[in-house]
């Protein structure tokens, strides 16, 4: 598994409220891709995601019981195959890690699962077709995607 | 405030087994400036810190009260100028961010200051020499810092 940390994930209580600090408080534009429940920000070298803190741990599978058990974010490692996902989760698995959510496709065309670190950070290994890497690993938002 | 974060930290229970964890189940090899009570890992465009929960907490000047109050981690937005960390700050008050601590000299040469998200996310704007910034903001840990 590659060094790589390609999204920061905030589990927010309130969308509206968080987005607002970012955009008014902070001065920051969403992406274009910001569409539903979801708002990016291109942050330098790693992308910024906002998003219900309940859907959040719903999607980590994690439970939600008030900052215990699921610390309120997640921390995503991109790349840039849908067999990778697996072979990356198999690995983690194999070397003891502890697995929240098998790799498994997503509605959004992509594939994604998660582990938990020792503190039970929860981290999503994704595929996803739309969020092209650059040649370090870089997430670009501004990108197009390939056709 | 421009789009950027450089670091994520994680306020880890055990540093050596958080250490371990990155080093022998993610195969991630920690850099250089890894002294202390800090382990660095160069994660594509961002750096990923492990420090000791409780020390990052106090850093912050946020309670821990078991996953209350502090969500365990911060993020870091790292600027290029000892200024910078106070014009930054300032904004932010300004525009009705909630400052958790004024920025100050810091012990290890540079400059530091939090502020909190309305989640209670603690983001600390920080100037630091030895830790340079490229063109695109994307922290270098490998790189040398300037005489």
């Amino acid at each position: 598994m590659e060094p790589r940390i390609t999204l920061v994930t905030l589990g927010v209580a309130n969308l509206d409220r968080a987005r607002t600090f970012y955009e008014e408080v902070l001065g920051w534009t969403p992406a274009p891709q910001s569409v539903g429940d979801v708002v990016f920000f291109q942050t330098g070298g790693v992308v910024l995601a906002l998003y219900p803190r309940n859907l959040l741990a719903e999607d980590a599978r994690l439970a939600d019981a008030g900052g215990t058990g699921f610390a309120g974010f997640t921390l995503a490692h991109n790349v840039r195959t849908h067999e990778e996902v697996d072979r990356v989760l198999d690995d983690v698995a194999r070397r003891g890690g502890r697995i929240l959510k098998p790799a498994e496709d997503a509605p959004w065309g992509g594939r994604t699962g998660y582990f938990a670190d020792p503190d039970g950070v929860a981290w999503e290994v994704a595929w996803n077709p739309g969020l092209p890497l650059d040649a370090e690993g870089i997430p670009r938002l501004g990108a197009e995607p390939k056709a």
